[in-house]
């Protein structure tokens, strides 16, 4: 259960520093080894894979990364977890929406300190994109630049 | 707590195997008996249930459906459990989308061979539904073939 | 981990009579004292945050809140959470919608009757909102009054 628990929690960190951009953060959840697949979208390292997202992931890309329903195996110092992802991006400047839903195959490993992703991908369910420009009421606002709390 | 747990881990594969339309597996989750109350949507028995689903949840019809906040009360060999599900409904051919959210109650029971739904169902807190030809550029991808990964 | 189980039930109970409109048992979240800051909206006391949502969260006006990631540090008789918020807003009558995401940062204190909220509040990530009318087909319908059902 602790386990269980603590791969949750390194799940969280991932998602909630890649919609903050704290990319030093996000690439601490992984080993230096990790590679992604993101419905094709593929890394081969952990560098790879953090030089792409703060390359790319700038402040006028908004992103939300929700994900649900864990189903963690722990083996040992391994473990594999489905999660559900529901994501959304909007690119103001670019008129873009995109909503969509996945479902992420994740590959954990135990480190002295602490689980860390040594494989994360997703294959989509489906995904819907629009022109903002279609709806020409929408109004898109970021909240100010968020800094983590401070904790007990 | 590990009844707790077992009890979220059925809940997220019945989710799992009706999003992806995994008929058989979505029947396991029930016992013979189980009846649904999905809004006014009734079955009586799984059977009639998953037979229901078989024939509506076609690859046309792309669904997502996810369950949050678990409020599970164990008592025994039964169990009770409020959930806040969110669903998203796209039938492109139609040009059809739907959002809502509901809580859904379940009730539960042990089995030998684990924990099975014997009555679920939802009341709604909202629906909304529009034709998505009032969105000119919507585009609605399906991602590949989905396959249950390998376990460790 | 019992700690944080109830803690996470708080919060469920918190969102869904908050979304129930059941404004005693929303009350009954928190201690007397408590303060909150919705990215700006603040209250100094539970009479005055209680009291705000009774007189502006009438029948017509539809809200969900999701909250996910429960990332929660529990030190003695007081606690810290970081949630993920997913909220949408809907004003029929107003032609309103807005859907928005957010982090939450609580801080909750055991009392003699379980843990209870003194801080709540949450910085927004993003908010989109649009005018319905944008969308010629859009259909909102809500359930019957929901009643909460009986626990075993």
């Amino acid at each position: 259960m602790d386990d269980r628990y603590a791969l949750e929690r390194l799940k969280y960190r991932y998602l909630r520093t890649l919609d903050l951009k704290q990319w030093d953060e996000f690439a601490a959840c992984f080993v230096p080894e990790a590679t992604a697949d993101y419905a094709g979208l593929a890394f081969g390292s952990r560098d790879e894979l953090v030089g792409y997202m703060r390359a790319n992931l700038g402040p006028g890309l908004i992103t939300m990364h929700t994900a649900h329903h864990p189903e963690i195996e722990v083996s040992g110092d391994e473990a594999t977890a489905i999660w559900y992802l529901e994501d959304t991006v909007l690119a103001p400047e670019l008129s873009f929406a995109l909503e969509g839903a996945a479902f992420y195959e994740d590959h954990c490993v135990r480190t002295p300190d602490g689980w860390r992703i040594v494989h994360t991908g997703y294959r989509r369910t489906y995904e819907k994109s629009w022109s903002t420009s279609d709806v020409a009421s929408l109004k898109i606002t970021t909240g100010t630049a968020y800094e983590a709390p401070p904790r007990l």
